[in-house]
């Protein structure tokens, strides 16, 4: 069925959802959400804490940057409940369709988190607050209500339990949103259909340049009164207003800058529901989602659902842990890496295209929001691996993006049909080459490499054309020259493997020949990749450990100089042979990292940085485990649990950098079970060391992939030696064909290193 | 075919176009536009001479008035030729997807009158102008280029002929637009399909509160180069902007405030060749109405096809007169009622309905623009008469209209999936009853009855609750609150007449008791209708020849007084009896309206008025005619002939008001035929006095019903015996059901009155 998640083999399931907790990352700089949302769901229903502006006085507004999920843990009010979240993202958007029930005397300012009486927010307290898969509860204080929240794929379903009162009110908010800019408002239009029903649109200009979410509203019992403020600074034609009041019972409304107020009279304990669809489309279609999804007033069967969902989600992979906290942090990371891409389309496979024309998705659920430089490195391959079928799904939306793309490119960072082209690199080529070569193909695999070469030959985009004139980025064309060579090498590395497998070896020898192009922006004198300019040489004023103005993006030299994942033999060769590479990794992980340094690494908090190595963002993801190509494959082994230990923890601080759709999660889920791809596009998952006891894969092919970690404890963090189904396994990686057999590995757990 | 128009039984056609004149009324207060469209099609392809703002320095700027069509003959300069525009309103919109052709330096701001070479504007001259039904003519003088338009229903298509350049442009300049408010862009996409092929949207906020108009845009050459500017105040989330150089040949944009432009390289009187096609629904349907309408890049062709449906269109009434002046005047009549309401579906039938939802226009036309408190009165009895099929798709839209309406309410002025509830009263109702009684009624007519009464009890309309409580509009409550009174009572007895036909008596004694309620605003003490307090009381500060602020619009209570069009006997009564009357009528035609009370009488030039009899304007247009009532009809000849005389001209200030949508034209029709629809809603034509020797009537039931003027000429206004079919007529007026059957009323004309 479109849009449910696929529930594996029937059997036995273990009740996980208690170690799942969405509140983990909500604090500093995880930018989770606690809200209710169901796997992949395209409605994310979540407290907002804040509604800041991106602009203040016409200056950049730092603050607006906690909010990337419209939630902090430290603030101590909730402005209301929206439907649109991203999860772990380090820019933002969304945040749409604001609903704040309240009491007493109708206010339709947010007020201020300083005076919150000013305004219909409220304060609340964590004592009152639970968050779970899919169900969400807090009560606030100011109005004397208990919210409670859960959903389905595209319904918000909300219970607000209020008090004895004849002046309750559900407020909702239509100029709110997240990040919102001046102006980031275009167009919102609603209907009053009836006592219970109101539908309309939000049409947004921001990171998504042009954006409109339809809704679909209903309350369990008929509003007494309500209406509208237009607080555009300007309307433009007055005569609209002069012939109706527009302000009370209108019901044929439409504007920039509309808040909206729903009245009731309420019993003590009064429960009033309402559920809130969305569609990519039309108001009609939230409609039928509505109906479709949830055909009942019964919250607690919704909620049933969801966590149902959620526990066959969670019990793709069940684990047997020595700690209460590694349980948590595996399940939650289990749980954040099924947020995103959401689906985007409705029940009847309709949704908007990039090129702003209504599709149909047929044979496929097509998906939106992907943030391909975070999540090609460990998500995409962990979908690959637990859940194929997904991610052949979202290869799909990449490649009606692409075909409904008047600049013929595959996504780079997209959301609701608009690319942001946000970060460095085309990583779409690398989640599809992964798919590929790992025989995850239920596509036209030639349309797809086709596709795959147009992207990584747009000239105009982000200096491709002087990278494939010269083999390198220009540092005078591009501000993150670096980073871009690297990357590019690396997906056109992808690009060659795929070609091969298709047979396409001139395809191939041209990418395998780009993905050596790494090599232009090494600077042999310094040991680092540093800038160069189109003359061929290399920037004159340079730091590695700086990041700013560096030719890189979320990462310094010493980081970033490691991005070679296609060719770790090569990179260690250049940098001088194995014995100074390790040299220069241990220091990574062990210098100091001055704090004016750490204040340009963004999106991450200090304890986000292992030495200079930061976790927090994704450029070095894969850099713990290159040991494994020196001779001193101990180091990764102690590097992961390291990390393992130190950058997830339980609690509302858990996360020390941005969870970036998944990546930050898929990366501990992978590490904890003792592997990880270091180059997605490869078949190979190269070994650190497991931090689980046991763990079951449930694989979608029915069969069974075992993890066993023997004299396992914190200290046993060495690997002694290794088998697959109970013979030593030589190499220091095992492939995807192996696990996607079935059988078991075993490691050997000790507390020494094997030297 | 959909969107065609209906072509008559073929005969020989005479060739009428050169008797239609486009640029009548496009000088001072006629509003008309000169360019090229075909009978009532959804592209006006028009010369714009300006595009002002309606505010300027924050204030209303009244010139912005003048350019309602976009057009001034007097204007020494053309802006550009855009795709849609209203004919002859008061207030207005559109003017969407403006083009102009330039050679020498790119320019893409318009200039200034003034200095026209600071912009891409144009110096133009008449001497070099040419406007005909379906094709317009003009040298560009600045950039020497002849540009050609004619247009298909749905399609635009330009023909530039270019010097020799290497800097040839077609700009589009999506900002301009007619009434261009300050924020009116809502949003623009636009994407540049290939090298010949542009198509997006434009979203504006206007008197259209929600209007997107969709477009496909071809040429006849590859594009060299392309380009565009944003020139927003500010651009919401600059990264799209980082990653790509958007302002040149970059195909996917988006803002509020585009402007772009498309370089050729031209030879010698090159023919640059350009269609743009219209969608109310997606740019998918604009290339297939392209592609439908034209699909061939012959100019001529296409201008053949336009001025054959026009001389289709014309032939409908074959007319001989005494003078070429007349010819004139009656045939371009006939063209100005031809061209609003406009076609509003694509070639598939879709639209996008008042609830901003996609439809399916299925078994009928769909049309919008409904001008309607002008189009009641003459012009759609006007459609009943010679086209009644085309008129009852028209009150199918309005269905249409009615059954998306969240307010549940017919059209009061609507266009482009909005309506502006513009002006007094609710006169779909009386469109609708004056086809059911004339039997034109391929639709439910109980359906559109309960239509009409849910519209004619919306209560919190315009003082509707107070009128239905007490009899009258409350004068506090509304600014035009006798407007509104008589109106509504006038329409309220079109519902009862309707009523009554479909057997619905409760409906009709509802109604008919409401249509007395004009008696309510009349206060015998001083003879006239005047403004009502809530108290029951008159307003004590009146003046019968002001029109500001005395509870009437566009008329003052010397002209208001006498709108009573569904019982001009109760009012001769009420007023003092037929003698006193016809000295009330008499003074109204000769009397002198100080200067100070004609600045208030809004949308009429001097000449617009006769005495103070407001010609120019819409509410006295049924008022020559009520001589008939009295013991003086030759007044209502003599009237009729001065009004003909003196306020229809040829030449480019032939109309000396408003021509409001074909209303202005359609007294002109039936006038000149000698008779007039005094009550919308009856089937009786009130006799008056024909200036044409002979018209031919063809009928769409087939048959031909013929007028005849014998002893016709300037003197002999006066009718002096009037036979149908023969035998003397003793009525002094015919129904419809006679002129239906065919046949031939002859009218003996004389030198002097029949006292």
């Amino acid at each position: 069925m479109a849009g449910l998640a696929v529930i594996p083999n029937v059997r036995a399931q273990q009740n996980l959802i208690p170690y799942a907790k969405p509140i983990i990352g909500t604090e500093k700089m995880g930018h989770t959400f606690p809200g209710a949302t169901v796997p992949f769901g395209a409605v994310q229903l979540s407290p907002d804490t804040d509604t800041l502006s991106y602009e203040f006085n016409g200056k950049y507004n730092k603050d607006v940057y906690k909010y990337c999920a419209g939630y902090q843990y430290d603030d101590p009010t909730i402005v209301g409940f929206s439907h649109t979240h991203f999860s772990g993202t380090g820019h933002s958007d969304l945040g749409d369709f604001l609903i704040m029930p309240t009491t007493g005397a109708l206010q339709l300012n947010p007020g201020t988190e300083q005076n919150p009486g000013s305004g219909y927010r409220s304060v609340y307290s964590h004592a009152n607050e639970t968050a779970e898969p899919g169900y969400y509860k807090v009560k606030l204080d100011d109005h004397n209500i208990l919210a409670e929240l859960t959903t389905s794929t595209r319904v918000g379903f909300h219970q607000y339990t209020f008090p004895q009162s004849d002046q309750a009110h559900i407020i909702l908010d239509l100029m709110a949103g997240i990040y919102n800019y001046e102006d980031k408002n275009v167009w919102t239009v609603v209907r009053v259909e009836n006592d219970t029903l109101i539908t309309g649109y939000r049409q947004t200009n921001g990171w998504s340049r042009t954006r409109t979410v339809y809704f679909a509203m209903t309350f369990s019992k008929p509003i007494s009164e309500y209406g509208c403020r237009d607080y555009s600074k300007k309307q433009v034609y007055k005569g609209f207003w002069r012939k109706f009041d527009q302000t009370k019972n209108f019901p044929d409304l439409a504007g920039k800058q509309l808040r909206m107020y729903f009245d009731f009279k309420t019993d003590a304990k009064e429960k009033v529901k309402m559920k809130f669809a969305l569609s990519p489309v039309s108001t009609k279609n939230a409609i039928e989602n509505m109906k479709a999804e949830i055909p009942h007033w019964d919250f607690e069967k919704t909620k049933a659902e969801a966590q149902q969902l959620w526990n066959a989600e969670l019990n793709k992979i069940v684990i047997k842990t020595s700690s209460q906290e590694e349980m948590i942090n595996f399940y939650t990371a289990m749980y954040h890496a099924a947020l995103m891409p959401t689906i985007y389309m409705d029940r009847n496979g309709e949704y908007k295209g990039l090129d702003q024309q209504v599709h149909k998705a047929e044979g496929f659920t097509n998906y939106t929001s992907f943030s391909l430089w975070d999540t090609y490195r460990a998500f995409h391959p962990y979908l690959n691996l637990i859940q194929p079928s997904r991610n052949a799904d979202i290869i799909r939306s990449m490649m009606a993006h692409y075909d409904q793309s008047v600049l013929k490119m595959l996504p780079i960072w997209s959301h609701y049909a608009n690319d942001n082209w946000c970060m460095s690199g085309y990583h779409s080529v690398s989640v599809i080459a992964d798919a590929v070569i790992k025989g995850n193909v239920p596509f036209d695999a030639n349309k797809v490499l086709d596709a795959c070469i147009a992207t990584a030959t747009k000239r105009n985009y982000e200096g491709i054309g002087e990278y494939m004139d010269k083999g390198y980025v220009p540092n005078e064309k591009n501000s993150v020259s670096v980073s871009n060579t690297l990357e590019y090498a690396y997906d056109d590395w992808s690009i060659a493997q795929m070609a091969k497998k298709l047979g396409r070896m001139e395809v191939y020898e041209q990418f395998i020949k780009r993905s050596e192009n790494w090599r232009n922006v090494y600077d042999p004198s310094i040991g680092f990749m540093r800038p160069r300019l189109s003359d061929g040489s290399f920037k004159k004023e340079f730091d590695v450990l700086k990041t700013d103005g560096q030719g890189f993006i979320e990462g310094n030299a010493w980081n970033y100089s490691l991005y070679v994942p296609q060719n770790p033999d090569g990179m260690i060769e250049l940098m001088g042979g194995k014995k100074r590479f390790v040299s220069h990794l241990d220091s990574l992980f062990t210098m100091h990292l001055p704090d004016e340094f750490f204040a340009e690494t963004e999106d991450i908090t200090r304890e986000g940085i292992i030495g200079n190595y930061v976790h927090g963002n994704e450029p070095a993801h894969h850099v713990a485990y290159l040991y494994n190509w020196t001779d001193q494959p101990w180091k990764t082994q102690e590097r992961v649990r390291m990390i393992l230990k130190h950058q997830y923890h339980n609690g509302s601080a858990g996360l020390g950098g941005n969870d970036d759709c998944g990546q930050m999660s898929a990366w501990y889920i992978f590490s904890s079970l003792g592997f990880y791809p270091v180059a997605p596009g490869s078949d190979q998952y190269w070994l650190g060391s497991p931090s689980i006891q046991t763990a079951s894969l449930h694989l979608e092919n029915g069969k069974i992939f075992t993890v066993e970690a023997t004299n396992q404890s914190d200290k046993n963090v060495y690997v002694k030696s290794v088998s697959l189904n109970d013979k030593p396994l030589k190499e220091r990686f095992i492939t995807h064909d192996q696990i996607m057999q079935g059988g078991k590995i075993t490691f050997q757990m000790s507390a020494k290193p094997m030297k």
